[in-house]
């Protein structure tokens, strides 16, 4: 005999414990999907009406049976909406669930519902509708936190702090100026997320298990009545397509970094040593017996999300690696991970939106940091070029000279007498003090994009007409 | 003034939907761990007794205290397993569910407990303690399904299938070697879960919120009442170690790399194309109309698990990454990881168990393929250089115009004649034919690890004695 | 004394190996990018070049010491470009190796060039310059790969082959339509490359370290002249943002997903099991004396490309999670990431269209597949629905019946006779013929998208028509 | 027709650049991996001279083509070492290098060191080798950053400084402690690489194309010769297996994880408004015109290198992931992702411990920083139930009235008058100085693994003996 059979029978005991009912309980556990699909029952219902309409309109299923089916899914709806639906693990997915219920609700014209289409293009549809509305919320969340960096950039068009490279003080700018950066950041991350709408915006149903119908459908109709701009063009891609999913994800992982570097600033700005903002007590904890101590708790989870994130877009860049086309099942993991990262997005914009709001600037703490460090060094040496005339390299030695004297004299640069700067060099003059200080260092960085705050409140005035 | 502070009364309106009613309930959202951590529930248990326990020998707080201590959590123990323990996203936690239920329960004896112990070393104790039993049925889970391929390699010692390279015939093998390559690879995930566990076996309790404390402890018995080796050596670094769960996401990673290759190799035997293996139907589902069809879903689950681990993996990694000690909160973020990773390696090993266990092997099938292909070109080349003194190349050349004739003939290698051999090389001789068969192939493959049935069956009984 | 010096003296001696000469040969090398940074040369020139332009042009520097500056660039580019420049790691990077030989060829003109500039906004503008041209590289792969399928689809519209969906044969379509899945996923990637373009075509020069500049800048001349849209409008997040990076990884990784796809196939296709496509010698390599086999090293390579470039992108999110504005060193590492993707996709286009290009289609392997297993019992339930009024349910009954009697018979379900199928179900007439062979079930599938002949020649068409 | 064969003459047009010359550049380009495997040429001799050894040892090859191969060999090694070595890319990868010479050198012997062996045995035993060498320096790298933690660990185990918990001070901790927390980390990671040697500590070579051999070979003698524990015991999972790869590279993750958080710290502390260390020279790069500016470049690239490390495990990962037995081509992308990762391992851990033995330690700054913020409020706490028996809850009550007082008073806690705090409860005695200051805090702290600096003392005690 060619073949051997292995006999089951005595297969339980092998399983411990959760397992105990052998590969019935752990096949079960394993394909289920119920639990986290669920989450689709509104685009699946949708989508279902959708395709019930376009039937009956293209004469495929009759009126009677078109309304009954969407009676039913209504009714559905309500009770799902109600928390009074029985989801059934044993009917697998909410697809299952759904149909199974409408069967129950309207008898046999429910199964009229599944012609011309499949679970293949079903899920794809109900999952692209899901991923669709969360591109616009995240746009909607971005909008919301530029307009709160717009506001606190506002405030602070003026407010100097120091320009950090290598977390050292390099040079001073405005906390406004600042507030402007994570705007672009924030923009890209929109400009990417209407990008990714537009990327996907088309209709999956009618794709049918990958190879399209015989039946007379129109899917041009469904994807007008589902918002789509239009269906999608190869019934195998349709099935076989999850780059709405990982660009989803990819756009996510970005914005995550950026929300990391912020929230990176934030802890690092709390501390008592740089002591730059103070949190709200909304986003942050305290010690019952220490009670100067404020825990940037919102911020730690803000920064940790970009590692959720990250993971996330690997898990379904891995599982979606070498599949074979059509539909295989491993894309049945796809959703949990991009649901996943769609709540920590979602919740750490909306974080750090009431971080942004609600922290307090501390501008004095800022200015004195920003004026220690002879942080104008370059400026001064600067001047020494366009004013002087000097060489660049020349005017960087007479700068190293400049600050010698001023951190032997326990000053800042600003702080030298005229005489002091002259016995360096002879050209200087008394506008050597018009550029020594942090607020005119700012002041004069005036390139387009610069620190200067009315080149900062231009920026923010293009920003203000296009949020 | 230097200070500006926010208003934030008319925040509100700021945030749609699920964050309504603005910072308190997106920090809620974003800071409660309860939905997750109350998986911790027994270990915290565990962990409080045990400290009690210490506590009261070393005359820190009273016998009557721990006492009422015990009793307390032991109720709250069987309310939880009972399901009846009303759990509190307002405590956040489950240290702070249990802590609050204590209190109701015992009063202020309650606070006792917390002598000498913060939430620091407490989470670090539940979670390795948690960790450590996941190392510890993961142990047994790959003893199982080594248990398979055991079973599976003896019965199938003999039966030859092709060995492939690049998915091409290769030379010929035993399906019982093939199944022994996979006792190798579930052999090392043992191996490294083994050691994982020498590497963690310590207790953290003590370490209390990162300095250690003034309390005359004594961390040896309650590292011995818990099961640990040691306690740990050093406070800071104790709060700050996420290591055992680094470590286990690694080896889930590389466990789950085996087991999609293993899942992959069973996808493409169920094809009707290569047609090795029928999977039970317990582990595949058909189709209603199309009765040949079976899927392999289960195998595809367990191969698209390999994306979920990687993810958790590089979620934590990314997590960790460049955290200050001691703790941060960013660290609260790793235990839905490792929950989630060690779910997913479970359900595959258990899965995969199954699949082993229950598959039908066709060997007919498997046999037709190894002998296709001239897949024994390889022996005829050996036979030339070993038994007739050729150079390899000039036995190359001989063998590359047998397989040419045998192609030409429509044959195989083992169907030309004596006198069409050698008419290519007059070395050869009868004996030749020793070699040509796939059985003959594999029976001469004797090297130590080598194909031989005789071989495989030492591999068998070496694990076997070890299993 | 509160400070404590180390004494460095003796440090030698702990080094072992490379590292002997102690701190700084380990610090030059890890600090000095020259041996990936010069790859950024003809960018960095170009830039210069730009940039002393428009000094000219404002009355910064004067005309003689412009044209000085780009007669020396010019030189230099020469030079590199001829193999005969020497580069120094102890200059560090690709910056300081130009300056310095700069200097030497022109003398003191050349400091002028860092006027109203800092290596912060050179290295974004030329880093950025080179990903834009990578990115149109990479449009042109693309559409060069997107043609390769369109000749192949337009060729093959009729070639009938097996639908897969979990490996398994599902329903027939043909490879034309097959062809066509991919070049909407190609296509889709180079949507995306086409806007990221978009996304980062904005000039970071004139940002200086961090804070722009009090010199009388024109960055809309710079701009313009190296081809960007415009400059960019913050300076801090100019010199902090690797988004272009970021963006041109996530895009290379799920366009290296589409690829890995398309390879896994061609592995399997390959297999004398499938036998669907024979590679050319070209993208394959043979054995000596093992004539038949020709393995798919240019697929599994292409294939593997995948896990490079998803680990680049991992690389490139993590080195940037957390990191304070505006630059840091950590950021250094970006090059050698995106500059290893980029040409693993390119490379991994290259192949892949020559590998479509050039492999023979085995149509009588593809239809013998397709034909088999019943392939179009979909149809005939299909049929039973539309033409006989069956409730789909019922419909699905008489089907599973009709497979089961040919399984039975051993034939083919186009091989009952009609008197088998009427004793079935009576309502069958022998227009079903029309509809069991694997040619009738492609030609039924009409809907947009669907795998008909006319509908995958009218995909052909549309994307002819903007390719 | 059934196939149809396409025409490549006209292909060249088709590839721009570096493609020009068509299928046969692409493929020379990503089928070649002499450009990087070249680095396994040590690897690759002493293989082939143990494997020579062994042949004529049992009588497969003679004694005088063995000596012959031997010299061939060792000729080849000095050419090599001397740099004059021709490699050439036609012969695609080292192993196919160094035989064509060997033929060049001895003739026709060289084929003969072929006998009972493939490139899939070779290549597994050359990079395991590697592999193993490499564990073995990391190991010893770590033991040097583990001394050099030991050093300054004893010279600060009295230095106090604050133990930050969310970067907030919590409690005062010793500098020691905290080196002492590194030691235990870098201890673990070489744990973990001692346990990684064990466990791949199997020689592959003779496992042959897959199958193993038919000649008589003995696996135990190379596999001592070459310094193995034993044979590798199953031939498929030999040349398949990549498990000793994705182990170190998941060691590495982690113990890059561990330096990327000392080089957060090291830039934060080394920042004006930390100031708790000074990197030396060597470690830093500084500005010519800001003196005082010391950017901590090195720690920066240490922490940049964490990404670029997951990236490469995560890349392996991925390549590995669903690869069918045995051998496949995408496993040849195995080489890089260790090769850079060990590099950057190697370089990260050199640069560290160059960093902790140079870096100038500022007991005062840190000194300062840890009494402030009432630091030592458990302190207090803790005594009022300790000493005069206050519950827990009440306790906290008292501390933070005291800690409001001294904030309003704008002192320290230490530095409030006996009459204030017994105002504030009458249980207070002069005693409570004895635990307010942060020496007194720290002293006290003696439980096992405590800050106390005679447990620190006996951490490194404990540690010196092993290390």
């Amino acid at each position: 005999m060619a073949e051997d059979t292995k006999d089951t029978t005595s297969s339980n005991q092998m399983w411990g414990g959760r397992f105990a009912s052998g590969p019935a309980a752990i096949m079960e556990e394993i394909n289920a999907s119920i639990d986290f699909d669920k989450k689709l029952y509104a685009q699946d219902i949708r989508g279902s009406i959708a395709h019930a309409t376009m039937l009956a309109h293209q004469g495929i299923i009759s009126s009677e049976d078109k309304d009954k089916i969407v009676t039913g899914l209504n009714t559905i709806l309500s009770e799902i909406d109600a928390g009074t639906f029985m989801f059934s693990r044993k009917l697998e997915d909410i697809h299952m669930n759904i149909e199974a219920r409408l069967a129950d609700l309207i008898g046999t014209a429910a199964g009229r519902l599944h012609t011309a289409r499949s679970r293949n293009d079903q899920v794809a549809l109900d999952f692209r509708l899901w991923v669709k509305e969360e591109l616009q919320k995240a746009e909607s969340l971005l909008t919301g936190l530029i307009a709160a960096f717009l506001d606190r950039a506002q405030e602070h068009a003026d407010t100097v702090m120091p320009g950090f490279t290598h977390l050292q003080t390099a040079q001073p700018v405005t906390f406004g100026h600042h507030c402007m950066a994570y705007v672009e950041m924030f923009g890209r991350d929109r400009q990417r997320v209407r990008h990714a709408i537009e990327h996907m915006d088309e209709s999956p149903i009618g794709a049918a298990a990958l190879a399209g119908t015989g039946y007379a459908i129109d899917r041009h109709m469904t994807a007008k009545a589902l918002g789509f701009r239009e269906p999608t063009r190869n019934s195998i891609d349709t099935v076989s397509d999850r780059d709405f999913a990982l660009e989803f994800l990819s756009i996510a992982a970005i914005s995550a970094t950026h929300l990391s570097r912020l929230a990176e600033e934030i802890v690092i700005w709390s501390t008592p040593q740089f002591g730059f903002i103070r949190l709200s007590d909304a986003f942050s904890t305290g010690s019952s017996i220490m009670p100067q101590k404020k825990n940037p708790d919102a911020a730690e989870l803000v920064r940790a999300k970009t590692g959720r994130i990250n993971g996330s877009l690997i898990a379904l860049l891995t599982i979606m690696k070498g599949l074979p086309l059509a539909y295989s099942k491993d894309m049945q993991e796809d959703k949990e991970q991009v649901f996943d990262a769609a709540e920590s997005l979602e919740l750490a914009l909306a974080a750090m939106t009431g971080m942004v709001r609600d922290m307090t600037v501390r501008a004095d703490r800022m200015k004195a940091a920003a004026g220690s460090g002879f942080s104008t060094a370059t400026d001064l040496a600067d001047w020494l070029v366009r004013e002087a005339g000097l060489p660049f390299r020349d005017a960087h030695h007479v700068t190293g000279r400049a600050v010698a004297l001023a951190e032997q004299k326990g000053c800042d640069l600003a702080e030298l007498s005229l005489e002091d700067l002259q016995a360096i060099h002879s050209a200087i003059t008394t506008d050597i003090y018009s550029v020594l200080t942090v607020e005119a260092s700012v002041a004069s960085r005036k390139s387009y994009g610069g620190t200067a705050p009315d080149e900062v409140r231009k920026q923010i005035a293009w920003w203000r007409s296009r949020n």
